[in-house]
Order: C-alpha cells, then structure tokens, then sequence
C-alpha cells in the first residue's frame, strides 16, 4: 500500500500547482495527474455535472490503484464537500481555511475562485465552521481560467492585470487582510496578484493541500518507503501535446513522453 | 419531410445567432436547437475531439428527426470540412466565404475565429478555392467565447473593448477591408469590433449561414408548408437554468419553458 502512487486530478493545468509542492515535499512519492482537458474548465457548470464529471475523474484513479486522492480543484472541492460520500478524497477547501484562519490577524480573509466555487460557499462556511468571528469576502472570477489557459500569465500583460485588479480591487477596500486563492490555476499568477494586494497575505490552494496530504498520509503512516526519486505520469481527457507543452512550461521539465490520453466516460 | 424541424447545434450560445436569422428569414419553420453546455468550449480542443462531440451533436439531432442540421459553429464547421463524411450536415465556412468573396473590394480579407479554427485554415482554404488572388489574414481570439459566455459584451466594458482591440488592430495595418466572424459567438459583440473598425466591412457567419439553409430548402422543395409561426425548442448538455437566462437575454424573449437537458454521452 506505501508504495502505491498518489492520485490527483483537476479539470486542466491548476492541478499542476499541487504537484509541484507534493513533489517538493515527498520527493519519493510517485504520482498519476489526471487533468479532464476535454472538458475543461469546470467553474461554470452546474453542480450536477461538476459532480458527475468529478467521479469519473475519481473513478479513473481509484482504478490506476492509488493510495489517496486529491482534488486539486477549488470548483469539484467545493461540490463534493456538499455530498459527504467520497471519504477517501482530499479536497483544497479544509487545508486552505485551516491556513488561512491561523494566518489571519484582522480576521477578515477574502476568496476568490470560479463561480461554481463562490456560489457554493464551501470557503465561507468551512472558514464560520473554525472561526465564526471570521469575515469572508467572496469573488468569483470566471475569466482567470480562461486567460491562465490560454497562456495569459504574465505580470506584464495588460488584459491579465486590468482583469485580476477588476476583480480584487475591492478587497482593498474592506480592509482583507489575508486572501485565499480558491482555485488552483491561481497561484499560476500569484505575482500578478501580490503585485496589485502587495500587503495582503496570500494562500495558495495547491501548497496548503500538498501540507495537507503529508500529514495525512504520514499520520496513517502511508509515507512511500523508496530511496529513489518519484515518477510522474499524466493522463489527459484530450489531445496530450497542447497539455506537454503548457504543463512543461509550468513544471519547469520536459513531461511529453509521460503524458497520455484516456477516454473519461468509459469510468 | 418538408414539416420537419431544422435542426441546429453550437457548444453552447453562438449557434443562437443562426437560429436568431433563420426564425427572422423563415419564421414558419420549426427549430430544434442544441448547445453542447456541458462540454463547452470548443475552440481550443483538439481535431479529433472536436470530431467526437460533433459526431454525438449530429446523432442526437438526427434521433431528433431533423430535415436538415447546421453546424452554427466555426470550430465545428472547420473540422467537419475535412471529413468530407458529414454532406447533410451545413457548416457556416461555405456561405460565409462566398458572402466575403462577394462583398470585397480590395481582395484582402480578415479572419477572426477560436484557436481551432485558426489553425485548421478552413476559412483560408474556402477563400482560395473561390478566388486564388484573395490574401487572407487570420487571428485567433481564444478569450472571446469565454468573455461572451460570461456576459462581458457591453460596448463600454472595457477588458471586452481591451481584449478585441489587442486581435483585431492589426488588421487596420494590414488594409484589410472585409472581416468574417469566423465563430459564431462574435456576432454577439459585432457592435464593439465595428467600434473598433468603422471603415471595415463585417461578414456574421449566422446571418449568411441562415440564408444558405433559406436557398437550400427552397431549392430541394423542403420548406415548411404551415402558416402559423414555428416552434423552438432548446437542448442542452448542461443545467437549463444557466442556459435559459443568457438565450432569454440575446434573443429577446423567455425560452425557459422550452428548455431540456440531455445526456450527449448516450448519442
């Protein structure tokens, strides 16, 4: 069982930011990506289908046989937190807002994520579960996985930086101390964000979950007992060089020989 | 056959601008609609899944007794001009490029469309089989399906108004004189590209695509014989709540009645 891999999935590239600290954390561990490219982004569809398309995403690591599952997605977290069934699967909401509630000291903490995930209030509610003298200020932001997506994640780019400074610029006046990014393509442009809130304080989904995961897997003493470096292996729901080439970017190696496609409604 | 319905599909709300221009042209004729929400965009999937969903759209229509279907969508209609396999099913590249090739005077023409149209040179291609001498020039605009999906198409909205700017002014350089909305969506902020471009002449794929299907039926003796104004009926992938609010808002008028849901993964 220790030696088993970790399963992750997220709908496109956001998930890639909770492999890159897993990896960083538990360097031996081995672990199988499933990024649902074919039916990115998830953030605008109705709860019903995020779910449908969430299990299947769940069914096809359960049947890769991985020891743990992490969705690395704010908008699946915050719909499977609603339906209490799927145990064994870690989301971002809970490390997030444990992160965030420690960090906080106005106790005011804004979230912005897709619109499934803003309209879900998972963060809200799980940060009123910890702490009820907790503010949360909420903002969905639709177009950041779009522009994250399609390559759009310079601090030099002016589409990027009008749109983030459109959606955040509010936090600065209710005072938001601490924010959360509630959404795993975020921390893709977290200096586009520091840059526009440079003194607010920044939770990153991915790290707080891949914190998350070590301890868990840890305390259930699942740690992989190997002395050699972890593999990686990606699956993809659609074409895998547009995905080799975007996740080679963000990981900083060359994935392609690692990377295969796999038809998701057969799970 | 000739009381049959048209039956036509998009990813999600484009196609709209074809059914708008076909109920206007021939407003007896019943219309079933179809737009793939669940699974939407398309334009930056692969060729082959593109295929794929396409091949389910059209079998789902033709479950649905259709007496003629239109791919009102650009992605779609340049990937299905390549298979050569689907002849009763009427993409918006044909009219719409016989309407460019008419109207230009210069001989230089714009295209604007998603990545996978772009890259696939349908429009490109059509043009050179209808004059050789035609010089085309060709951008795709990956962000304009997100932004118009999300409801940013105010002309005053200044990302939409940032964003079309940043594809469409080279062409002012490169006297291009006719532009084709090669993506059915587009038409939808046709107001702010020809804010833009006051001295250029815009083509709406919907528009020549609705009346290619009023020449079509004519021709073949397939109108509809009724006096009485025809029905639409709706279909999508997704929630209908989602769907309903922003189709009632672009056509005009309350469609929620007329709105199901179906499962594309059983076409």
């Amino acid at each position: 069982m220790k030696n088993k891999p970790i399963g992750i999935f997220d709908s496109g590239l956001g998930g890639l930011t909770a492999v890159k600290e897993i990896n960083k954390l538990m360097p031996t561990e081995d672990i199988i990506y499933f990024g649902d490219t074919g039916r990115i982004p998830y953030g605008n569809r109705s709860y019903e289908t995020i779910i449908k398309y969430a299990r299947q995403d769940i069914a096809f690591l359960k049947a890769m046989d991985v020891k743990i599952i992490s969705a690395a997605c704010g908008t699946v977290s915050s719909a499977l937190i609603k339906t209490n069934s799927e145990e064994n699967v870690i989301g971002v909401i809970e490390p997030t807002c444990i992160a965030a509630a420690n960090l906080t000291k106005n106790k005011i903490i804004g979230v912005i994520g897709t619109s499934a995930t803003i309209n879900s209030n998972a963060y809200k509610y799980q940060l009123s579960k910890i702490d009820n003298n907790i503010i949360v200020h909420q903002q969905s932001c639709p177009l950041l996985v779009p522009l994250i997506e399609n390559g759009f994640i310079a601090k030099s780019d002016e589409i990027l930086c009008k749109t983030v400074q459109m959606y955040i610029e509010p936090f600065i006046e209710l005072n938001v101390g601490t924010l959360i990014l509630g959404c795993t393509h975020y921390p893709i442009i977290e200096s586009v964000i520091s840059n526009l809130l440079p003194d607010i304080k920044i939770i990153n989904s991915g790290k707080e979950t891949a914190k998350f995961i070590y301890k868990k897997l840890t305390e259930q003493n699942l740690r992989n007992t190997k002395n050699t470096p972890g593999t990686i292996k990606f699956f993809v729901s659609d074409s895998t060089e547009n995905f080799s080439d975007s996740a080679t970017k963000f990981l900083g190696y060359d994935i392609c020989k690692n990377v295969q496609k796999i038809d998701i409604n057969a799970y």
